[in-house]
């Protein structure tokens, strides 16, 4: 009788381990059919088998240029981490970028922390010493910073060199990132340690210049720590623009030193604003994890709680059509609200509130001015407005309402620049019924305004804009936009919808993209699945541009995933873990 | 010059304080116009407004039988809970009853502590006394157990006197759910405090004896602390059953003591198990919910990995396609792989199974067999089954696969029925190819087969086999399946949808209904948000069956899942925050 045989008979309780193992066999991590019962190899491990396995290991996104991993690990440990930042740059206004790359190096170690979690065990006392050159004393990040790096690992003994060379600290920041990506975590009996790939090579640079992700304030507050939470996903994804749609017809946020009336009458209470300390704090936090921030005041529509003081204040009427209902007739969403583009004191208010963010924001920024679903109807039944137009010689055709609204933009602009001191920065908006390519050229200057398109992937308009020598951000509706599927009869995009998205090309004027979330559906509570790990399909399609598809990237995109849960990002499951286990069994 | 006009120039910084404040108009919480720059008075916070306004309150689901609500509230603290717990039950066989009804009590005051959460303030010494009548020692929750209780509050100088009287500890813990939810908490200056109504009456029943919630640890498993999460929030909503789907063919998370195979080939690792400590754990913290934790081992379909062994240890086949390739030949889903009807070993393994289930579950529980999705082209691609088809004079047309899967079913239960010493329970199955109104009755006996259908709202199934005389429990595939709208042509199902979605009557034969969160897409980091707060949708459907609709239920959802957010369960959000603070005004 064989030992089951009497089993049956018997209710005998046998001890056992379960443990699969993992072998890189053509580029995949193929599971063995039966289970080890005893104690498996480390390099077994199906987290060791992706990280060493196919060309790309675990790298997310991937490497544009040159890369070449090794496929042997060694055990590493937080403590013995060290940095050569000595005589970093040979310039003399290197202050900045030295203290920069110091705190980056410090988010690393933390990061590294973060991943071998608590009981890190030291295995072996291998020294990683970080070696990091730069060129350049910029410090600031925009669409001309060069964000190329070389990365080069190499073993010798109990030494571990890495080698980063990059033109500026947010290159070499991202040498640091795919540093983080060459290790991962062993767990064992409630202790883990931590390994990394011996030798590499890296030589990277991302193909667009402008990688972002919107948040969105206003439909709901978002407190401190889940925006921070979303730019440390952002920083080990290289996303590097967080696009903050800070104000809108629901609630205005900001708490600004020259307008506390905004917030006074849009925040939805006391607590639930952002100060001055709030957003510098937010600006640091995003720039040493190579994220700038762009934030949006949007405008002339998308303004109504937080601008209904103005009569009080003899000031007029700032925004029209405030909570007016049915809300139907006067907007898109409810709440209603329109700035009133006749009232001189409404561009004076607006000058006090770019004044508050330019001095906030870092030299050079560019702003968001909003711009997108212009309610005529609402502009139409304001009788101020429908007077002055009257006046004007105006008549109260779409056209007519196009010139005011376009008039509006203009005189925004005009009053941002003033601040500026006649700075001719740029600044951004919405594709609108303003920016149909017949028409455009009439209203918005093409070296003043960069229209964030957020047409359907099956619409012309980025492309006619482009042909006209528009400069361009892509933000395609049914593809981008994760917020649909949550509501009307909009659907949701996974992973490969948004993975698969494909952009114009930078040289006919795209800066890049984003995929947005907007904030009806979404709070602090469910925002990081609902982001994750999504805006890092993005990433990869806006760093790397591959020609292969999502197909070809799912097992990574799963080890990114592993990677920002451990970071305590709680990104959303993609495929049933059995899939995760069995790479291309699921197919 | 206006105040405004010369802070134009002078670049002054106010400090202001933004409050609105809310009054209950015609049953509803509306806003002021314009914020109070002083502290408004508590009775006009939202919260406060929302817990006395309108004939229901904030409580969740809302009663059935009568209820009274007064408007005065008064202040609370955790500490100034007292029970009156003594003779609470005159049987002899009362010690479980009163152990159970204790371990409620203490439940009840933790989630106080949690609703008013750090820095809790004393403000005023009310006791809040609390005694609990029982007339019945029952301590197992079944489909006839009485649920009915009555809540009696009564103020008396700094005396709350509340009063439950009900038949079974469950009633009384439904009382204390709701006395729960007669309670808010106020916020200020970093401190909080509790307030609760002072005068209530409340009789309350449910509709339907079923109300329950569908996890699923196969494809993704699930940690305990998500699981008793889960729990929390199902007690908090008067869901009383989590139907428990614990095992697919992805894997095989229960370690049991007289088949640890199942677990050591089935496990994701050696980690992801659920020893029998776990499971008593459960279903130990599920009934001081309220809740009772029904079992699923799926089969013959949906059975694969843990299942592999049976070859080597000469027990021959045990599940046949296991992981087999193209699945798209061989099931709906991959991995692939169907218990082996003709194995009469396959019943002695299940005997074993259910022997160990039967040992941890309560006596007399229900369990359910699975039964859904069977691939007739799994088995007809198995010649050892094809061969014993050809012996017995079988065809291998569908109606003779229908044999053989109707084959197993009964004697799976033949099996269980023979542990239980011919205890003639019934089981339930997922409605399929077998459970077809007009050939059912062939298969499967409506005495000992309940029916568990996933058919979609216009689908005349469910119906027809009431009027056949079989009991339902029903889960409405286009309502009430919380995995759809991630994946394929799904879409998902707002709260609204989950709410409106009607079943047939009690008296026809339905014990209730389940939400189901199939596990393919979440895993432990986003199940909240996706199963709340549409889960507490569908308690409201389930216990009060409402004749209104979702409209009229949604500012009460609202501070249902506020309450779920104090409790520590991250329910997604379902309107932007303007909507939730501007009752009716986004409709």
């Amino acid at each position: 009788m064989n030992r089951y045989g009497s089993r049956i008979n018997e209710d005998v309780y046998i001890e056992t381990k379960i443990r699969y193992s993992w072998k890189c066999i053509n580029e995949k991590c193929v599971k063995t059919d039966l289970p080890a019962t005893c104690k498996s190899d480390t390099n077994n491990i199906l987290n060791i088998c992706r990280l060493i396995c196919g060309p790309y290991g675990a790298i997310w996104p991937k490497p544009t240029q040159e890369i070449k991993l090794s496929k042997e690990i060694i055990p590493i440990h937080p403590d013995n981490i060290n940095f050569d930042l000595k005589n970093l740059i040979k310039h003399n206004d290197a202050y900045m970028a030295d203290k920069l790359i110091k705190q980056m190096s410090e988010i690393f170690v933390d990061d590294v922390k973060l991943l071998c979690s608590v009981n890190c065990l030291k295995i072996l006392h291998t020294e990683l010493y970080i070696k990091i050159v730069i060129n350049s004393s910029e410090t600031n990040l925009t669409w001309d910073t060069d964000e190329s790096y070389a990365l080069h690992v190499k073993n010798n003994e109990f030494k571990i060199m890495a080698f980063i060379q990059a033109k500026t600290v947010f290159g070499a920041r991202h040498g640091l990132v795919t540093l983080f990506q060459l290790m991962t975590t062993v767990s064992e009996n409630n202790a883990n340690y931590l390994v990394m790939i011996k030798d590499a090579l890296i030589i990277d640079k991302p193909v667009y210049p402008h990688r972002g992700l919107l948040i969105d304030t206003s439909r709901h507050f978002l407190h401190l720590d889940t925006i921070k939470r979303t730019l440390d996903g952002m920083g080990h994804s290289k996303l590097n623009v967080l696009h903050w749609h800070a104000t809108d017809s629901h609630s205005f946020p900001l708490k600004l030193p020259r307008i506390p009336e905004l917030a006074k009458y849009g925040a939805y209470s006391p607590e639930q604003i952002y100060t001055v300390q709030d957003i510098t704090d937010l600006i640091s936090h995003a720039k040493k994890r190579g994220v700038r921030i762009i934030i949006e005041i949007d405008s002339p529509s998308h303004a109504g709680n937080g601008w209904q003081w103005g009569e009080s204040m003899g000031l007029g009427n700032l925004s029209v059509c405030v909570n007016k209902n049915p809300w139907r007739n006067y907007c898109v969403q409810p709440p209603c609200g329109q700035l009133n583009p006749i009232n001189p004191n409404v561009y004076k208010v607006l000058g006090l509130l770019y004044k508050d963010l330019v001095n906030i924001f870092p030299e050079g920024e560019i702003f968001h001015m909003g711009g997108d679903e212009v309610a005529i109807s609402c502009w139409n039944s304001t009788q101020e407005i429908t007077d002055f137009m009257k006046k004007e010689g105006m008549t109260r055709n779409t056209e007519d309402f196009l010139e005011l609204w376009a008039y509006f933009h203009n005189k925004a602009l005009h009053t941002l620049e003033k601040i500026l001191e006649n700075n001719t920065i740029p600044v951004i908006l919405w594709s609108s019924q303003l920016t149909f390519p017949e028409s455009i050229a009439k209203y918005l200057d093409k070296k003043r305004f960069i229209i964030q398109t957020w047409t359907e992937s099956t619409e012309n308009t980025s492309i006619e804009l482009l042909e006209q020598g528009y400069k361009l951000i892509i933000s395609t509706k049914d593809a981008w936009y994760l917020d649909h599927g949550f509501y009307g009869n909009t659907r949701y995009y996974n992973w490969a919808t948004v993975y698969n998205n494909h952009i114009p090309e930078v040289s006919k004027g795209v800066y890049g993209g984003e995929v947005c979330m907007w904030g009806e559906y979404v709070d602090d509570f469910a925002l990081d699945a609902r982001v994750w790990p999504r805006a890092a399909s993005a990433s990869e399609r806006l760093w790397s541009d591959p020609i292969t598809s999502s197909s070809a990237a799912l097992y990574r995109l799963l080890e990114h995933r592993e990677r920002l849960i451990k970071l305590g990002i709680k990104a959303e499951a993609i495929i049933p873990e059995w899939c995760y286990e069995n790479e291309g069994l699921c197919e």
